[in-house]
């Protein structure tokens, strides 16, 4: 039996997470469901994507990933399901899964055709839960949909090269739970531009001229202890693989964050200079 | 085995919901948990009834659902545990289970008489925890409590008809995540005294007209695209089958919500108007 | 197959605990997870160390519990595991465990020497979620680590004895959901030192002379219903056995808390005076 993931902007207050698990237990009683996220920006669809793209590594082969956001079928919006690297992944076609599709050829898509099998009163998010515990049994995505060549992509937040190759502008695309600040600048793409040159992450009031390994490399002295460097800024490529910039040790209420301190916000410009 | 659902003021900082199933996997190895809600506002028993009224629906028959909701016994409020629609609750007797039984009868009450064969030190909480596993395992509330006839109801918040026919005045009993206000207005109580008239929902600037079948049928021409509509006020009648005035989209900390945008607060009246 | 329990300052927000369940199902498919709080304000060792002392009580023999607060292993913090109480706790040496090494005297302590048997890119949680599985399977502490005779202690907010014996100052070390104040003195160092002699806990504008065994008992005249005493400070020692200043049905937002509406702040001073 499969994994059924969850990531929705349906927040924890209201009843709507523990309603889709019950939905989800009635039809699929042994089913394993966890939580990635119910706090996403309410329709943020580039939000979705970097955490959908952040998480999925953590999850075993056959995981069904269930993805609640902007989901109403409309005239414009389709309902779809993908398999991609030995996982699957059920949404609305609306660009939700653009950072996967660029990274890795899907295995298959489907657009969802089975809405008209079910009463009038089933809602959208009733046809992903079918769907979902269809997957995690082991279904196949023929038997729910028709096969399709391509998706919605969002393209607006990519990282760009400039002409003679000696910069690369980005843009913070999501800030975290402490207030850190993620770019859409990956590592493979800083190596390829880098190219072993030396660069400066252009910031006020002065310029980052190392990414470092991790959060504690920052404490470069030995003559002082850890505590002396919290509060202090510094970049590392994260987990997921992209550039961060943090402060040491954050903590947006108390200290500060990279977010409140350094004035980082959602969709800033991140601008990386390499020297020749 | 039976899901346990759990709906609590408990908050989820503080380590009170781990515990509490702690104590449950520690009477019931193979329970299976699902948080409903655990950020209800503190002992407040009108919302409480509302997200238990709007999740029942979703879970199979025989689960039991733990309301951590102002249990504290005391010379006022007795514990009981009641079948209801082939699910079982668990609660003080302080009028959280009115929405329920105020649609359909419960198949039996008890007033829990179990507390003596515990130590002094057992808590109202682990009196909950021993209920509900009984509950769980297939157990009879005859073994657990007393029967009894009535339990306490809450009457303040009910709609009325005016003695004319002509309007239907309701309160709003619950703001969602989203910013949508849910109002204690059903989709029934609607029918029965529109018999078809048309209406209109008093609001500023402007009243609404149609209650809409879902929230994208706000965007009714097909000259404009969806994301026209972002921010335009509507009114449908939720899942739970009660009237609902949203924002479509909406993002309490951007766009606004039909709380913040119109105003809208926990207990403002709601006014349907019928026409002649 | 024991319980394996979360506590981090991960926030739910981002797809960090998602994730961290993730690799835990990969590793061990059938792992029961409970999360205990992720909502540890960020990097606070006294917080996490409180919020571990009060809920390891409810969970069984065996469980397992994962620590994830101020992880990064650094030149000055190793991993360490502990046996206690029949239970196993896997954090950082940063003094989190203080609180129940000063109760109990640890079974076994290990300082984990794995990290080199694993792929240069696994991070320090990926370290935790191999013994946490480890442990959850039943393997022992040699296998993991080298056993060591002491850990890094938390000294600075203990409750302390004045000279003469008749007061006992401690301070406050969390704030709980509802706003309630929980101190640092306990209710065995309270009976030690109280030994029977009347006492007033000093607060402004007027002390408290009676530790309440429940929150109820603060109605304590027949002529009154309980709704009269909402508001009404008192005192209580909450079930992990700390005294904790509180509102008779505290609502933060609402009513006002111990926090907001006696100024009692993290880390201020509490003084019982005792009469001769």
């Amino acid at each position: 039996m499969s994994i059924i993931t969850l990531t929705t902007d349906y927040g924890l207050k209201d009843h709507f997470v523990g309603a889709l698990k019950g939905k989800i237990f009635s039809e699929l009683p042994e089913a394993r469901i966890i939580d990635i996220s119910h706090d996403i920006d309410p329709f943020n669809v580039t939000e979705t994507s970097y955490i959908i793209n952040a998480s999925y590594i953590s999850f075993p082969k056959g995981t069904v990933h269930l993805i609640g956001v902007d989901i109403e079928k409309n005239k414009e919006t389709q309902h779809i399901a993908m398999q991609w690297n030995d996982q699957f992944f059920i949404c609305a076609d609306n660009g939700i899964l653009s950072m996967l599709t660029q990274k890795i050829k899907p295995q298959k898509m489907v657009m969802l055709n089975i809405h008209d099998r079910f009463p009038a009163d089933f809602t959208d998010l009733d046809i992903f839960v079918k769907v979902a515990c269809h997957l995690a049994k082991g279904g196949l995505l023929n038997v729910i949909g028709k096969e399709i060549q391509s998706i919605k992509q969002i393209t607006e937040l990519q990282s760009v090269v400039s002409n003679d190759g000696n910069s690369l502008k980005g843009n913070i695309i999501y800030i975290d739970h402490f207030g850190n600040v993620v770019t859409n600048i990956t590592k493979k793409q800083f190596l390829e531009v880098a190219k072993g040159r030396s660069y400066e992450i252009v910031m006020k009031p002065n310029n980052i001229k190392t990414i470092l390994p991790n959060y504690s490399a920052i404490a470069d002295s030995n003559k002082f202890s850890i505590k002396n460097y919290e509060g202090k800024k510094l970049a590392i490529f994260n987990e997921a693989g992209y550039l961060e910039i943090a402060i040491f040790r954050s903590n947006p209420t108390k200290v500060g964050s990279a977010n409140s301190l350094l004035g980082l916000n959602y969709r800033d410009p991140i601008l990386i200079e390499f020297s020749n």
